[in-house]
Parts: structure tokens; sequence; C-alpha cells
């Protein structure tokens, strides 16, 4: 018995585009291997050559969001045009008509999910989003339908690959940020404004979606605690390798029994980690649930084919799943405000100070560290590099889990003694 | 909205054990996120030494499976017995009488899946068994839910632990085969027999399932072709990690236009690869589709709670999903048996000689390789080893994809050179 699904698509930009070819060329495959016949009713986009590359037939192109949703065939609407102005207004119409939404946007979901849940739930229509986190990795689908058997303890992701891209060529080819950047955005893999990627807010964004699945409350990205990877200079991603770390921008969720933590920010973590391993634009989310263990999914975070694969899964998910008017209404049903966020988070830290090479310098800053309660992994003092002004050298330590207050109090006293400087301070898990 | 599910647990093994575990702790948890309260309502195991330990109330120990059966709160059938024996006569008899079963029997839905199926569906029940593959890693929802807006090109597996964690030893502590076995074995890890994790037989089980779910079409275990990793010596694997290649057992399955190849063998792939670094009992599935690229699911493949994860999953699934009777209907509803199945596959290889130190004997070896139309990636002459003869050497060949059958023709040539043995061949992905 197959099932008829009509469909239209708003925005047809590189992901909107990469959906169209999917359900254009998969047509006849899922008709046979998911019993669904989907057919693309219309599509929405200003641009009239992007239409005549993509190959659109006149006679589906709508002028208007009205046209499309008026159109008596169209079951499913596609958002694919992004951000959070003419997006959220042609989501809201559609859900209002009772017309299920999948959207890739994950502005949008990490802002409003709410508010838009409300409506598809009073209109009776679903609201789907898996395309908006990590690309075609079916990361949503796992945590809602994979691994809901257990409490998730904690998640730690590589949710952005143009960063993941920037930090393995940093890492492998001993390249400078600012040089592995511009050669990022001639490859097409990093925006002329690379703002939203480097610092940490695209993460920050995806985080904040996929923690309140995992943790079941909604988690407002305002909680998360962001630091971009603008900072990052390629002598510490060296310093860090030399002591068995590999250098990622992590998007970390916990959560333990003193509250929940949501932070975004570049983590030394051991190179025999699975995620130290993700390399060049690949992306992957790791979780610990209290049944399952340790579970890891890895794979294309972004790109138009990547991610049209999860846009298309909701599609697919929502035509062969009728009664299921999921989105995450059952995961934020106890979104009651209670949740208790941690801001003085514990973790381990590695510091790169540029210290006077004189006798006691080492003992001074040891008694700074024992003073405020830091237990020392490992310390080491460097060769000095050229480039560094003659009488001082470089100190690398790695510190136990410590607050991230205890660290503050420590950089200040250390400042006070007058004897070198702090350069940088980069959390290890 | 509380749904009520009552349940049943046939068998409390490890993993049915687990399973008990799990419901019982979590059923507060359930209720909360997931809006269904899960009651085990009856369990049934022969030993009552068993349920005392797992602390099963008296009151909800059944005698025999009519007991269970004729229960008019249980809804969904647990069954996490093992094997085909009296496993299949329980799920056939719930199925029968329209109760929804999970299962964590690979052997049972490998063979049965079909049959049982048929049972499930006539009854408007469903038949659902995340927990037969892989664990606690969701893999089978993955592929029904999460990717199947792709045609699958290939799947390549590490679906057993016991052997996972033997060549993990083996290549970090050069140990062989027969000592970490005892290891194993003295560790649980192993069974005391381990035929059916070492030889294979495992791992062609789930391979049998996955590829059926990835490919679209019914993939009889008895078409898969299968080697052990008995065979391996440790000499093998510290010559390939030279090369840069790790050896792990994997489960592969492609499916190309010339036709469907499954099979299972210790297989190098370079170290680069993302399931090189799936060490110890873990377990991954590494998947190509046509539109997402890359995909990776990791995890712990074994054990009592990750298996209950994945159990408690498909229970979750099955009472939040009322309408879905899933199982594999759709995807083996165009088993017409019209599937070609490659059995002279290609792929890389790498061969160990033994062969006599004499001048021309290298020449003689290229010489065989060019006539077979074989060509080599890289051929090294290793230094002779203590143990060897006087007199002879060892080679190591990495060849260019080729197909089985040529490689079977070049040994042949080569051993009628007389000039040395072929000690060694093992595929390269």
């Amino acid at each position: 018995m197959v099932k008829k699904v009509g469909v239209a698509i708003l925005g047809l930009g590189v992901v909107g585009g990469g959906t169209y070819q999917t359900l254009v060329e998969h047509r006849e495959f899922y008709l046979k291997t998911q019993q669904v016949d989907i057919s693309v009713e219309m599509v929405l986009d200003r641009s009239s050559e992007r239409l005549d590359q993509l190959g659109v037939p006149s006679e589906i192109r709508a002028k208007s969001i009205q046209e499309v949703i008026a159109h008596p065939n169209v079951d499913i609407v596609i958002e694919t045009i992004g951000g959070i102005g003419v997006a959220k207004e042609f989501v809201t119409m559609a859900l209002r008509d009772g017309k299920t939404v999948v959207t890739s946007n994950k502005e949008l979901i990490c802002k409003y999910s709410h508010e838009l849940e409300k409506i598809a739930k009073h209109n009776r229509c679903g609201l789907f989003y898996e395309a908006s986190c990590v690309g075609g990795v079916p990361i949503i689908r796992t945590l809602l339908d994979g691994v809901q058997a257990n409490c998730i303890r904690s998640m730690m992701g590589i949710v952005n690959g143009t960063t993941n891209y920037i930090l393995t060529k940093m890492t492998y080819e001993g390249a400078d940020y600012a040089d592995v950047l511009k050669e990022a955005q001639k490859l097409g893999y990093a925006e002329a404004d690379p703002t939203a990627d480097v610092e940490g807010f695209d993460s920050m964004y995806k985080l904040s979606i996929l923690s309140s699945m995992a943790f079941h409350t909604k988690i407002p990205y305002t909680k998360i605690s962001r630091e971009g990877i603008t900072g990052i200079g390629a002598k510490d991603i060296a310093y860090g390798k030399e002591l068995g770390y590999t250098l990622k921008l992590l998007a970390i969720g916990k959560n333990t029994e003193k509250g929940i933590e949501v932070r975004v920010h570049p983590t030394f973590i051991s190179n025999a980690h699975p995620l130290a391993s993700v390399n060049d634009s690949f992306n992957a989310v790791y979780m610990q649930g209290d049944a399952v263990g340790d579970v890891m999914l890895y794979g294309r975070g972004a790109g138009a084919l990547p991610t049209a694969s999860a846009v298309v899964s909701d599609v697919i998910y929502a035509a062969t799943h009728a009664e299921i008017k999921y989105s995450t209404f059952k995961n934020t049903a106890n979104a009651d405000g209670s949740v208790k966020f941690i801001s003085d988070f514990e973790s381990a830290y590695y510091l790169r100070l540029l210290v006077d090479d004189k006798p006691g310098v080492l003992a001074k800053i040891s008694g700074v560290f024992a003073k405020c309660g830091m237990s020392i992994v490992e310390i080491a003092q460097k060769k000095r590099d050229m480039d560094l002004e003659q009488g001082q050298v470089p100190l690398v330590i790695i510190t136990h889990q410590t607050t991230e207050n205890t660290v503050k109090k420590a950089v200040e006293k250390i400042k006070a003694l007058q004897i070198g400087t702090i350069e940088t301070v980069i959390h290890v898990e």
C-alpha cells in the first residue's frame, strides 16, 4: 500500500537544492523501499537562476508562501531558508495551516522551538529538525528513539565542520590560525565572515538543541558558556600534542547531581579518545548513557547532500509514522524552570606561561598552585623558541580537575608575582 | 497522558537480567521523560536462584510460557533466552497471541525473521530486534529511521567484541593469539568454546541482519563468505602496522552495480580509517550512503546493560509508536530472489611469503604477479627473524584491488616455482 506525500521546499540554496535533488533522484527508490511516493509539489526561492540550475520545472515554482500553503497537495513543508526572519514567519504560517514542517534551521529551532512546537501541537501537525544539528548524522533520531532508555550523563560533540577543519590543519601541518582560515575561506569551507563558526555560536545553537533532548529539559543557549578558537596558536597545539592531547572545539553538556553544565570551548582531549581522530570537516557526538555506556556517532556535519539526507529522513519518517507528531513535545514537557545550571564547572586545565629564566621561578609558581589547592598532573619547561625574548622560557602545565574560579584565582596570583605572563589557558577533558 | 505497558521477560541471563534491572530502576524516569509506565508483569526463567539474585518478587515469577501469554496485562514479550530452540517456540507463541515481541536473539532473527515477521504481520503485532546486533549501538534504528533516505553503498563493521578484544591485545602488546584467547576466557570476554566468536559465526549472523536492512533485501547468512581470526599471527599484525595498517575482523557488505557481496574476514585497514581506532571490546559500524556519505556508529557491542539499553529502547519505541508494527516488513518486501551475489569479489591483499634468500627470487615473484595482472602497491623484504631457517627471508606484499580468484592463481604459480612458501593472505580494505 503506497502512501502519497506532497512536499514543498522553501529556499533552494545549498541544503534546499540538495534536498530537491535527493527527492527527485530517489523518488523510485523511496517508492520501492519505503512504500511512500514523495513528490515535490512546490518550491519557493527568489532566485530563478538557482531554480534553472536545478532544473526545477516552471509549473512547480511558487510565487509566494501563500501559494505554497494553499496548494492542496502539499502535506509537508521543508524550510531550508535559514535565519530567523522570513524562515520563522513561513514556518509559523505552515504550522498554523496544519502542515508538518521539516527544517534544517538550527538558529530557529534553538531560539523558538517552544513557540513553534506549541503551534504544531495545537494544529496537530509535526515539527522535525534532524538536519538542524550535525548534518547527516542521525543524532536527533538517536536521542529520541535510539538511546532513550538511558539517562544521558554527558555529551561531547565536534559539531562544527569549519573549526574542525581549521584545527585539523593546524594540528597536522603546524599552520597558524590566520593562514588556515584564509585557505578555508578560499576553499569555501569558511564563510567570508567566519564569526558564527570560529566564535562558537554555531556550536552553541546545536548544543542547546541536543542537550535539551539529551537531558529532557529546555537548555536555553544563553546558559551556554562559549569560547571560540580565534585565540588558539599553533604552539599550544604542538605542546599539547607532545603531552598526548589533541585540540578540538567541543560542545559539552553534562548532567550531574549538582546540576547541568553546558559549554563550548577549545578543549584538549587524550589522543586515545575517539573524538581525537575525528578530523577535517567531519563531526561526531560522543555520549555516555547510564545503561549503554559510551556511544559515538560520526559523519558529515554539513554539505548539500549529507544535510539533505537528514531532511529527507525526516520527511520519510513523518510520512511513514503518520500518528507521530513528535518534535520534542515529550522531552520538554518537564521544562519547569527548576533545573540548576552550573557555571563554575570542573575541568582539568592546560596552561602555557612565559616565565623569567631564573632560579626559584618554578618553585614560586608551584607554590601558587598548591596554595589554591590545584594539583598538577604534569609540568614541563620548554626550550626557548627563537621568537622569545632572551631570559624568558615557556612553561606548560596540565592540572587535575579543578574549578574555573580556582584557575582564575591562580592566574591572578601568578600575575601578581611579576615573574612572567600567562599566555594560554585551555580546558582538558 | 501516560500510557501503561506491561512486559514479560523470558530468560533472565546476562541480557535478560540487565533488562529487568534497567526497567525496574528506570520506571520513574520513563514515566517522566517518555510518558510511558512500563511494568514488568511476568518473568520466566528455570533458575530461581538467578531470580533471587535479581530480587524478582515471587508474584511475578511465571511457571510456564502459557502463564505468561495468558496474563491479561502483558502487552510486550521480551525474549532474551538465545538460540533457536525454545526461544523460537516461545516467540512464535507470543506473536500468535498478538503480543509484540522484542528480542536480542541474533541467530533467531538471522535464520527465521521472515517466518516470524509473517506471523507478526498476520496477528497485527510488532517484532523488534535492535538488541540482536551490536549491543547498545542503535544501528537498526539508524538503518530504518536515520539513514533511510540513502541508498547504502557499503557497510563495514566491527560487530564482535571478543575478537576485537583479542586483536587489540595482539596489536598493542604483540601477544600471540592463543595466549590472548586464554586470557580473554579467564576474564570472561571469551566463551569456554570460543568458536562462534573467533570463527566469525557471530559476525556472520549480524551481517546477515544488518545488510538485509541496509540493502533492502533478504541476505541469507549462507551467502556470506566467512573466515575467522584463528590463523592470524602476531607477526602479520606487526608487519601490517609497519606499513600503516591495523588488523580487524570486519563484517563487510557492498551493494554494487554488479551485485551484492557479503563477507566476514580478518582485514587490514589504514590506520587513518575511523574503524582502526575502535579498540578492545568496542564495536562500530561504518557505512557509506549515496547522500550522507560516510557515517559511523560506535559503542558497546555486548554486556548486560548496553544490550538492555537496546532492548528497552525497542520496548519504549513499541509502546510510544503504537501504530508502528514495523520489524522489517517494508525492507524485505522486495526480496524476490532476483538479487545477484558476487562471490569472486575485489579487494586489495596483504601477502606474507617465506622465500629463499637468493638473487633472482624477487624478480621471479614479481613476474608471477605481473603475469596474473596483479599490480603491487608495496613490497618489502624483511629482516630474517631468529626463528626462521637460515637462507629464508620474509617477504611482505601489498597488492592493488584484484579478485580472489586472481590471488588464488598467483598463489598456485608461486608454489610451483618452489622458491618459498606463502604463509599468509589477508584482505586489505
